[in-house]
């Protein structure tokens, strides 16, 4: 996998400073490049960086100071630019293909064109994979799953019966969808379980981090509307709806019920109470903790939540309550020798 | 797997209304339910939605008006009767049987009937499951283990060497039972790892759920009593003891040497901080972080942890701050005005 | 594995009081312990729990009175002392050896002298593993990892592919090193992701917990330096840099672009923003929400993160908050009788 500057610009756009043949063979970063890579620089702030880098060649806006041992590649948005670069490497990347000889795979599955199924991977009866999916090594697939086209299903992940899953969906390593809803009734002396017996539906081009946890419906389902992106170590409870292109940040956790707008963002931590409805385009930020509906655009904060404004008033108020303590023994001082004046008279 | 209304009938009660030869093979909610599915309806707020369901039959109450499209099931309980019929689908799953030829048992391995184990799992030396247990693909049962009889541990979860598990316990995929517990002496220059070399002991009747860790206690034993539900990505440190029949929601968070009583509820994301004490019937609502004992019964919230009524006391004077430094302001310039008239006479 | 309390007194030291030839072969809590297992009472707190302990060998301080029934090992440092003792017996754990033959290695894989590969383990192409090595069962192993020697990599762990690991590196079951960094840039109508082709990089001495997860670089490296413990559930975002001997507790959260520096401890369930710098030796308390920068040395805590003094000083003047209202209300009152008085004369 190697380009050479001038391929490179071809694919991208922007304008070539000093030799187009340069060769380059991997992205890093200004301080971590290794003569034969590519590295960038997003402003002057870099400039000193730049010249001690060992990158052969950098991406750079327009006044950037071209440093005397990299070829650069100017652009008007250096950063866009970059990420280009990054995802012409990230498309050369060797595919596997073919079904893996320790799979097991149940005979009555019905594969498509190019799907691959890796070392140890298990397909249950009744499953339907669609082409370009990439099933790789460990996942457990069980009954009755439909997985689209150009999906990836990473190492050891779980998807328990009757899930359904789009295209270009992407599930990374450890994570499990499908598990049991928590749900018990207090029966006599014990919790009686509620049997969770409805699946999850994920549509297209979601991507699930590692080690999260989709949980069915008790019945119905649990939906992940299409272009939803969630990090690692989320928790989504049974008959969630998180809408069209959420984003739900590393460590969140939805409880049962949950309704969740479009374009949505849960930053780190948030929890959600039972039964919330949370508005389009409305933000969390990072660990609050939501017990009241979110209304459409709101920012929220706090727990329990409140809208960001109000905490930051609070907040602030908060701080200066040690100083109000004081000033109101003050206050009270001279209340106290008014009153003894007033007597007096 | 298909039962007509007037089997569901004898198996759960109520009062038929319609046709009792209607035939259903599946549940589900009011609006997702297709023809040939039984729905419920759990009052008369859902009248609208039940006349427009395509289910066949509804689980409705008494005075619920009967849609015109629907046979009905009346009820006295409505929820309680519908939780009965998913259970009747939920024992109508098909079961595995048998030892697949990819798992790796260890000849001294003692296993009861009926034992399942999956594709590519593995049993180590000197472990005993009771009979009528499901190990599913990909786990892993390490050294000396035992397991009771009527269990369910999910594919690719872990449960590491020494750990005891009673009758009837189900841990869902991706679970590690059994990892070391968190503990360090920092000598000299690093930090030394103390061996934890204690078990984990799970109780009958035990449900665990997905991505949870359950440490093994540093000597001795963590024990999750008899009857203990556990949601997802649930952390439990090396030494605690968890009371019967209490419930943690996900994402919840105890460190080592935690005594939780019975019955207790930690709702989702609380955070337990080492060697403390929960009562009997305490609660901890969602996100407390407890770094003080909770004293039975007590309802508990906010970091650090004090009784619920408490915080709600304190947070409704935080929202009223803001004022409170505008009234204070104005009390003060009225203090201010009668001194200045008390020297001016 | 059975020691005599010579051999054991041989290899920890201490004083012998008793029979010499006692033979324990095993470990366990005064109340747990059996017939021929070594137990320890710290101080004379633990003399009753001593007399009634079946232990046959308890390590003890000096003038800890002597059970009739045990022998005893006195110690300066009992605790020390007892931590020696289960090194003994940890290091006394058999090891497996060799290459499962249902494990999948690539033909060109660099294995080291006696490294061991689990049953279905995979490890993908142009790999190096040294000497010593344990990879466990089920284990994933992606293409170009480097692993140093005698490292153990736990059941259903996944590593993916560029990952570089040192010597002496312990990563617990489920965890998953070098998923993708959470990135997108929001284009037209979708999100946008960046491609995440950066690496993992862990250095020598570092302890991983269960289920946690390590992302890889959008470029460049994620770094955790020699020393660092990390316990279960922790998720470490794309380009941390994680300093020298970090402690890393439970559920802890890091976004991107993280710097922690040496011998940091971030307690349980933390969450730390993007582009955060926290100084060494700086520690946040349990659930802290850190935003802002931490100075070297600080205790921090709170959401947002603020020196633990000041946090401390609020809590206290939020908890005193309702009786201000009350008096300031009486106060208020007292000035409206002195304006009426003013007034009358």
């Amino acid at each position: 996998m190697e380009f050479s500057l001038g391929e490179i610009h071809t694919r991208v756009g922007g304008y070539i400073q000093g030799d187009a043949n340069t060769k380059v063979h991997g992205v890093s970063s200004l301080a971590l490049a290794q003569k034969g890579e590519i590295s960038f620089a997003e402003s002057e702030r870099y400039v000193e960086e730049a010249k001690s880098s060992n990158a052969s060649v950098l991406v750079v806006p327009h006044k950037f100071p071209k440093p005397q041992n990299a070829a650069v590649l100017r652009s008007d948005h250096p950063r866009q630019t970059f990420i280009a670069v990054m995802m012409l490497f990230d498309e050369a990347k060797p595919r596997l293909s073919g079904i893996h000889t320790s799979a097991v795979v149940a005979e009555d599955a019905t594969l498509g064109d190019n799907v691959t199924i890796g070392e140890h991977a298990v397909i249950k009866q009744n499953t339907r994979i669609a082409s370009g999916t990439l099933i790789d090594s460990g996942v457990y697939i069980g009954f009755d799953v439909e997985i689209g086209s150009d999906c990836v299903i990473g190492p050891n992940a779980v998807i328990l019966e009757k899930t359904k899953i789009g295209n270009r969906v992407t599930i990374h390593p450890g994570t499990v969808i499908g598990g049991d809803g928590f749900g018990y009734v207090w029966t006599d002396d014990h919790h009686r379980k509620i049997p969770q017996i409805g699946a999850v539906v994920i549509e297209d081009d979601v991507e699930i981090g590692c080690n999260v946890c989709i949980d069915r419906a008790t019945f119905g389902e649990t939906r992940i509307h299409r272009g939803v992106k969630i990090d690692n170590l989320v928790q989504i409870g049974h008959n969630n709806d998180i809408g069209e292109h959420s984003v739900i940040v590393s460590q969140v956790g939805l409880s049962g019920s949950v309704t969740v707008g479009k374009r949505v963002t849960l930053a780190g931590q948030v929890g959600v109470a039972d039964h919330i409805n949370i508005g389009d385009g409305a933000t969390a930020a990072a660990r609050t903790g939501i017990s009241k509906n979110i209304p459409p655009k709101e920012i929220s904060w706090g727990a329990p939540n409140r809208p960001m404004k109000q905490v930051l008033r609070e907040l602030a108020s908060l701080a200066r309550l040690p100083r109000l303590f004081r000033e109101f023994r003050e206050l009270a001082d001279r209340v106290n020798r008014l009153e003894k004046n007033a007597k007096a008279q």
